[in-house]
C-alpha cells in the first residue's frame, strides 16, 4: 500500500481558536478525520506530524525519500521564510503537494511570497480544510499516475 | 439547477500543441469534457467559454450575476496584467475558483505574481487538467455549503 | 455646434450595482443623463460610450480626431495598464479630460499609478458622479478658451 | 452662513511670475477674487490664507474643525512631504479638496506622488486657475450633501 | 511560396498623423506598399493586419502556426504589457520578427522594456519605415536559411 | 535639580479629539499633568512643549544644550521626514528619548520609518499616554546613572 | 495571582560576554533577577525562559493561552526572520510587550525592520536591562487596566 | 552695488559645538567675517540670515528676487527633504550656489540625495569654511559674466 | 566616397570559438569579409576595428568625427557598463547603428541594459552575423537619406 | 592540542543522494574522514556535527568559545535566512571559516546573499568536498598564526 | 615646490566641440592655460593628462604617491562607473578634489550617483572651466593648511 | 607541464602600502613568491600578470585557451563592474578559480556583489595571501581531477 507522510506546520495545533475569522473555526483534529477518510477511500496509508519546529520539519521530510509516496504539507509561517525546507523538499525528491487554509494571496505583503511553490508539483490554497482533502485528492492522483 | 461558468483564458485554444514540455499533451476539449463529466456527477450546469480578449472576458463576467452560482476561471496571461478582469471578478460577486495548469510560481519572474489571487475564494494549481477538475469539485463544495 | 466624446471604460456598466461602499448607488445611465444636462445647457453636443474593450477604446479615441473637440475618459481598470489608450489619446491630440468615480490614491497600491495622467489636461476624481460632471464642465471651460 | 477655508501653500504668493510656463500668468489675487465671485454666488462664506510655512498651515488646519465647514488646498511643495499636514487634515475631520495649477503627475517623478491625496474627499489638478473653482465648486457640493 | 504574416499594433492607424516629430510622415498604407515590394523581390506571399485590439492580435498569431512561415510584428504599445501577444508567439512556434519605428530604448522608462523581445528571433528598431523593410528582409533570410 | 524638556510634536495639541480610535481619549493636558506627577516624585524640573512648527522644534532642541539634561520627544509626523530634528537632537548631545502613542510599526508603511530613532537613546511606543510616563521614567534613570 | 510569561530569545544566554559594547556587561541571570523584583513588587507570578530554538518559543507561546496574562518577549534575533513567532503570538492572543537591549534602529539595515511590532501592543528598546524592567511594568499596567 | 543673500540652514547656528570631528570647530560668525572679507575685496553686498525654519528660508528666497544678484545657501539638513525651498529658488530665478561644509556623498546613505542641486547653477562641498568663501567667489563671476 | 567605421567590442576577436550555442560558429573575419561585400556593392569604405579596450574605444570614436559619415558598433560587454563609449557617441554626433550577434533580451537580467541604445539612431539584434549586414544597409540608408 | 568544530547545517546528512547534479556524489561520511586526516596531519582536535536545526546549530556554537579555537561551518540553507547563527558567531568570538559545496553565486538569486559572510573572517566556495579541506587547511593556518 | 597631478578623463580631449549646450564651448587648452596661470600665482607645479582609458588613470594615480601632493581630478563618464579608480584615489593616499563642468546632479539619472565623491576631500560642480580653478585653488589651500 | 595563468586585476601592484587596515601589509612581489613556491611543489608552470587596464585583461584571458591549463584571478575592483572580464572568462572555457585578500562580502554595499562568481569554478576569499595560495592549490587540484 502506497503511503503518504502529512505535515502541518508551526501554530497549526492552535486551529480552531487561532483568530477564526482567518483560519476558520475547523480544528486540525477534524482535518485530520477529514483527511483519513480520504485516504481510506483511496486506499493509502497516511501518517500525520504537526511541528513548531523547522528542523524537525526537515528532519522528517529527509528521512521521507524511501518510506513515502507522497508529502502533503502545509508549510505555514515556514512557506516564507525557510530556504531549509526548501532544499528538504528538493533533496528529498519525493511528490509533494502544498496547501493552505487561507489564500495567502489575499493577505499581508509578506505572505504573498511563497519559498515553497518553486519545488513543489501543484498547490491548493483558500479553501479552508476543503485545501487538505483537495490536495491529498490530487497527490493520491499524481502517484497513481507516475506508477 | 445551479450554474456554473467556465472561463479559458487567452492561448488555451492551442492546447495540446503549445509548448507540451510545459502544459502538457491534454487538448482543451478533453479537458472541457472531463469538466462535463464532474458537472454531470454532481449535478450543476456548466456553461464553457474560451477567448483572446480581455473585454469578452470581462463582458462574460459582467453578465454572469444572476445567472450563474460560481465561476471556474484560468486566466492564463492576463492572470498577470488584467485590472479589468480583476475588477470584473470583484464587482460581479460570483464565488469565483482560479485555475492554472502549471505551477505558474515556478516559472518565470513576470508569472509569479497573479493579479487575480486576491479576489477569488481559492486556486488550484500546478495539476495539469487536473487543476480543473479539483478546482471545479472545490467550486461546487463551496456553492453547496454557501447556499 | 462643439462635440464631446464620453468614453466609460471596463465595468463601468455594472455601476449601481458594483461594491455600492466604493461606488455608491448612482448607475450610468443617471451619471449620463445628468452629462446630458450639462451639455444642453453648455450647448455643446455629447456622444457617450462605454465598452469593456482596450482596443474598441482604442479604436473610438483614433477616430475622434476630427469629430470632436474634446474627449472625457473614465479609463477605469484601464488607468493603471494600458500603453495603448494612452498612445491613443497622445495620436489623437483631442483636449482629453480624465475622471474617476474614487479617490485611486486612498485605494490599493496598484491603483495609485495612472498611465493616463501625464497625456491628459488635467483630473478630477473622488467626487463619484460628481467628477463627471466637473470633468466635463472643465472640458468645455477649456475648448472655449482653446478656441 | 456655511464658511470655508481656503490655504494656498509655499510660493503660491509668487503666482505669475513664478515659472510662467508651467503655472501660467494668473496671480494669486485673481484666483482670491475668482474664488470669492464663486463664494458669493454659491452663498458661503470664505476665508483665504497663504503661507510658506507647513507649521502654519498644521496650525490653520487644526483651529478648522469648528469654524469650517470645509477645506480647500493647494499644497503646493508640502504634497509630496508633508506627513504632518496630512495628520492635520485627518485629525481635523473637515471636509477637504485638493486643487493643483498643474497636472503633478506630467511632471517630475517626486512630483507623481501626493501624502494628501489619501485623507482628501477629492482632487482637481491641471486646469490652472480653474483648478480652483472648480474645486471650490465640488466642495460646496459636498457640504451640500453632507448637511 | 512561403508566406509571411504582418502584423501591425494598436494606434499604427494613425502614422502619418500621430506625433510626426516621433513617428514621421510616412503612412501605413506607405509601409504597407514597400513592404510588398520587398515580398515580390523576395517572391513571398504576404498577409498584412492591423489592430487595435490584444484580442485580435491574439487570435491571428494562433491560427498562424501552419499557414505561416514567418510573422513580422510591431506589437506597439503592447510591446511593453501584453503577456497575452507573447504567450501567443511562443505558443505557435512560428518564426518571428520585433520592428519598432521608433528607437524604445531612448525613449519614456516604460517603453525601455519589452515583454515580447525575449521570444522573438531579432529585433529591428529606430529605423522608421526602414525598420519594417529590414526586419523583413531579416525574417525571410531567417526563413530560407532554416528551411 | 536636573531639568527635562519635554517637546509634543505636530497635531499633539488635538489629541483627546483626533483620531480617538488610534489616539485615544486622553488629552494633552492630561499627559501633562501625569508627567508633572512623575517629574515631582522623580524630583527633576519639567519645560513641557508643543509645536507644529518643525523649526521652532529645532530651535528648541538648539538651545536646550545647557539648560536640560534630558529631552523626551514625541516627534510626531517630524518622526518619519525630519532631518534636521534628527541633526539637532545629534548637535545638542543632551540624552533623548523618543515615544509614540501609537505603535508605529503597525500602521501605515510611510510611519514604520524613524529618522529620529538612530540618534536617541532609547524608544517607547504603543502604550498610548503610557508612553509618555514610562519614557519619562527611563529618561530620568539615565540621566542618574550619567551622572 | 495573574501571571507573566518572559521569553529570551536566541544568544541571550551569553549576555554579559557577548559583544559587550553592544550589550552591555549585565548578565541574563542579573535581569532575571531584577525582573522578579518588579514581580513581587507588582504581585504578579512571573515565568522565565531562554530558547535559542525558534520552535520553542512558539510551543511556549502556544501553551501560553489560558495560562499567562501577559507575555514579555525579547525576540533578538528572529525578531526579524520569524513569521511563526509572529503567527504565534498573534494567535495566542496573549498580551504582549516586545522588548529590546539596544536600539535597533541605530544598528545594521537588516536589523532596522521588526516582524513581531506589528503585533505586539508596545515596544520599549535601547535602555540595556532597563527596556525589560520598564517593559515589564508597561505590561502589567495593561493587564490590570484590561482587566 | 550688487548684492548677495547668505542663507545657513537649520542648526548652522552651532557650528562649532556641533559634533565638531564632522563640522570642524569653525563658528558661523567666524563663516560669516570671512565672507564679509570676499565681498568687500570683490566689491558686493551682502546680507546673511540663519533660520532653522523651512517656511522661513522659503520666504526669504521668494523675496529676494529683485534684491538681491545672487544666492548663496547652504540649505543642510534641508538639502535632502524641502520640495518647498527647491520651488521658492526655481520660482525666484536667483542665480543659486549651493555650499556643504562636509562631503555629503561620503556620509549616511539619506544625506547623499540632494533635492536643491538640480535647480542650483554649481556646488561646492567638502571644504569646511572653505566651500562658503569657494562658492561667494564662484557665484561672484556668475554674477559679473551673466550681466 | 562616405566611410564608414566599423567597431567590434571586446570578446568578439574569440567568434567562432566562443560559446557557440550563444554567439555561433562564424569568425569575426566573415563577418568583416560580408560587411566588405555589402559596402563595395553599395560603394562605401570601411574601415574595421575590433578592441577589447573601452579607452581604445572611446579613443577611436572621438577621432571619427571628420573622418567618418557613420559608425556600426558592437559594444558587446561594453552595452552595459559603460558610460564613457555613450559619451564618446554623443560627443561625436557620428551617425551610429548599434548591431548585437544574439537577442540581449532574451538572456541573463544584467544584459538586457543597454547604455549605448538611447544614443543611437537604430538597433538591428538577434540575427548573429546578419545583423551587422542588415546594421550596416540601414546605415548606409541613413547616410543616404541624411544628405 | 588545539581542537576545532566542524557543524553541517540541514540537508547535508543527505549528501551522495540530494542533487548530484548541483552537490556532486560524495556522502558526509567520505567529507568527514577526509576533515580528519587534515586534522590527524595538522595535529588538531576534531569535533563533527550536523544538523537541521537552527537552534541547535545556535546552542553549539554558543558554547564553542572555551573549548575549541575555531570553527568550520558550512551554514547551507540558513547562511540566507538566519540572523540567530550569524549573532551565534559574533557572540562567541570563535574564528570561523565558511564553506559551500557549491558556487552560491552562480545559483538561485536567494542562494546569492550570505548572512554569514560579514561575520566571518574567510570563505571558500565551489570546490566539492574541496571547499571543506581547504577551509580546515585555511583555519588552522589562521589559527596557528594567531597564535 | 609642491606639485599637483590634473586628471581629465574620457572625452574631454573633445570640448569645445562636444554638445556645446551641456558643456560650454572652452577647450580643453584653454582650461589647462587657465589652470597654468593659477598654478604660477600660487607657486606650485602642475603636470596635466587627459586619458579615454580607466586603466591609464588607475596606472596615473597609483604612481603619484610621492611625487605629487594633490590631484585634481574630473573623472567625467568614469565618474559614474570606476571602482577602479575610486580604489586608486583611496590607496594613494593622495589628497584630492572632484570637479565637473556641468553639474551632473540635474542631467540623466545615471549621472546623479558618483563613485568617486565618497573618496575625495571636496566637490566643485557646475561653474564650467570656473570648476576647475576653483577647484584648484581648493586644493592648494588643503595642501597649504595640511602641511 | 601544465601552466596556470595568475592575473592580479587593478591597483594590486600597490600592495603592502594601500590601506594596510584592509590589505596587510605583504606586498605582490612576496605573494607571487609564495605562489611560485606553491607552483614548483605541485610542478605546474606559472605566468603572472597585474594589470589596472580591464581590456589588457580582457586580452590576456582572450588569448589564454589553448596556452594554460588553469587560471587564478583576483579580478579586484573590476570584480564589480566588469561584463568584459566575466565574458572573457566564459568564452575561454578555461578552468578558473577566483580569490580576494579581504572578506568583500563584509565590506561597502557594491562590493558585495560580483559579475565574475557566476562563471568561475570556486572562490577563495578573505584570508589575505593565504587566499592566493590556497586558490592555486584548490585551482591545481582541479586540473588534477579534470585530466
Amino acid at each position: 500500500m502506497k503511503k503518504v507522510l502529512v505535515i502541518h506546520g508551526p501554530n497549526l495545533d492552535l486551529l480552531g481558536q487561532r483568530e477564526p475569522a482567518v483560519y476558520g473555526r475547523v480544528t486540525l483534529a477534524e482535518i485530520n478525520s477529514r483527511l483519513r477518510q480520504v485516504a481510506r477511500k483511496r486506499k493509502v496509508g497516511l501518517t500525520v506530524k504537526q511541528s513548531n519546529h523547522e528542523g524537525e520539519i526537515v528532519d522528517l521530510i529527509g528521512k521521507a525519500k524511501n518510506k513515502y509516496s507522497g508529502l502533503l504539507i502545509n508549510p505555514a509561517a515556514y512557506t516564507h521564510t525557510s530556504v531549509a525546507i526548501r532544499d528538504a523538499i528538493a533533496a528529498s525528491g519525493v511528490l509533494t503537494v502544498e496547501v493552505h487554509l487561507s489564500n495567502i494571496y489575499s493577505r499581508e505583503e509578506f505572505r504573498r511570497h511563497s519559498l515553497i511553490s518553486p519545488v513543489v508539483k501543484g498547490s491548493v490554497l483558500g479553501f479552508g480544510a476543503g485545501s487538505y482533502t483537495l490536495g491529498l485528492e490530487a497527490l493520491i492522483d499524481l502517484i497513481s499516475s507516475s506508477k
